[in-house]
């Protein structure tokens, strides 16, 4: 099976002048660049961060690798290469195979990614996807520690509900990150992976400070107030705490935020839900102005 | 759990100057380097790669290094930095966790390769391990594909038995590689996962040839003597199909295969075992002088 999934694997994953040794060696050479290399992985199971049974085998191999790109895209890191490797189970496992990748690699040509090559095993247990990203950057990477007080935060899209689907179908911000860290200066940035606040928290406190959020202006999806019908929980709660937006979310000065949000030049929706403070935590201002400390619960899986 | 996990593992992995940004941003950034970078990615699982019931923990995290090292050393490349992803049952994860690390991480400080990040998880699921180690290339990477007609076949070590221990002790060829690489002109090279016959049948195949094997010369270890006990097959069996002796494989003209051996450059015990041929196949002559065609039968996990 693994052999025979190599070869149709081989077949289908076009030649790219980044890769001067592609799948079939012992590992796979990348040519000369320039530039800071990123590499960052994310391991995804089924009953964890997918339900094979449930959902199109296409999207999960999408996911897999749109992890990593949103993580790239955390950094503003351009795609260079990707490594894949699947634990898939004796029965089937081929066609699964098959499908994962069908789903991966429209995405992969999509962000210019190459996959350079992987590891295929199979098991008696779950599917399992781990991917490994390579990047390049040529200006600073973003990193999450450079927060200041007083510096605004942003974030991109809308949040909450991704469970309903979105999880799978998101679209990584690499360009929007590219775009971003071209034209302005940022202070600190990552991806909305594990709940705004969540994520958030680690800014702030990679950064040493905490931050406000006004929470009037936090950008709510459709798929939050559709979740939040059943769930009876308020809809900001889901886009405060539920993971898997994969949105970029990023603090930068007053003025650098208010450039940015005026040129345009990301593309995508963006909203300013607060701001950088001195006194450590997160802390939320309701519609009414009313302050109260907000628990950096988020996602977990 | 995992939140403990990785405070834990960040404490203990020591700082690198290759590591420009480490374990807990989005991703990992490596600094400026030179020559070819080479990524290779393999996963190991429970049942199938080791025996998480009898195995120590320690060497199923050294394997899990050790195996992307030694397809490190079948490119002749120089360790860089490696993302470790595991997938942790949920019961004793922790103290899992931190055992796989303990037995990888003296590893890494002996091929000096940087542990720059990774994924942790855990499911219901048996233990997974996925490593992607990045590499450096200075000279040409040694690749499968550039047999000759008339070159010589040699290899490090003795083969065999591996499953009796030595697949998880075994010593990464990292260093005799680069030695080999920087002073000798190999044409083909390969590490030995899937067991002799199999991966000469990778340059073979690669290269448009054939292999012939004076198996009287194939060196076979202590352990495939051992186990052909058990199991009632000859010891050159499995010398020649047992997998994960992760020794080195390599083909060269016969005067470089002379001047290597009489140079005792690598510093391992090296065995000429036979000859490229222009047919195709692969092609054992026994001590008797009598010429047989092999089957590539090696490992299947």
């Amino acid at each position: 099976m693994e052999s025979t999934f190599i070869r149709w694997l081989r077949e289908r994953i076009p030649t790219d002048p980044r890769i001067a040794i592609g799948p079939g060696d012992d590992a796979a050479v990348l040519g000369e660049f320039e530039g800071h290399l990123v590499v960052t992985s994310d391991l995804l199971a089924d009953g964890v961060h997918f339900d094979a049974q449930q959902q199109d085998l296409k999207l999960i191999g999408r996911k897999a690798l749109a992890v990593n790109l949103s993580d790239l895209a955390a950094m503003a890191a351009r795609p260079l290469a990707a490594t894949v490797s699947v634990l898939l189970s004796r029965a089937g496992g081929l066609e699964v195979a098959q499908k994962l990748y069908e789903g991966m690699m429209p995405l992969a040509e999509e962000f210019d990614i190459a996959v350079a090559g992987g590891d295929t095993n199979t098991w008696d247990g779950q599917i399992v996807i781990s991917v490994t990203a390579l990047g390049t950057c040529h200006q600073n990477p973003l990193r999450r520690d450079g927060a200041q007080v007083g510096d605004r935060i942003l974030v991109t899209g809308r949040l909450g509900g991704s469970i309903l689907g979105a999880h799978l179908t998101f679209q990584p911000r690499v360009q929007e990150a590219l775009a971003l860290a071209a034209n302005f200066e940022v202070h600190a940035a990552c991806d909305i992976s594990d709940g705004l606040l969540l994520d958030l928290s680690q800014i702030t406190t990679s950064s040493r400070c905490g931050a406000e959020l006004t929470l009037g202006t936090v950008p709510i999806s459709d798929a939050a107030v559709q979740l939040s019908q059943a769930t009876q929980r308020a809809a900001l709660d889901h886009a405060l705490c539920d993971g898997e937006d994969f949105e970029l979310l990023f603090v930068t000065s007053e003025s650098t935020a208010q450039n940015i949000i005026k040129s345009g030049a990301l593309g995508v929706p963006l909203s300013m839900v607060g701001r950088i403070v001195a006194e450590e935590g997160l802390w939320g201002i309701d519609p009414g102005g009313k302050r109260r400390e907000l628990e950096p619960i988020g996602y977990q899986h």
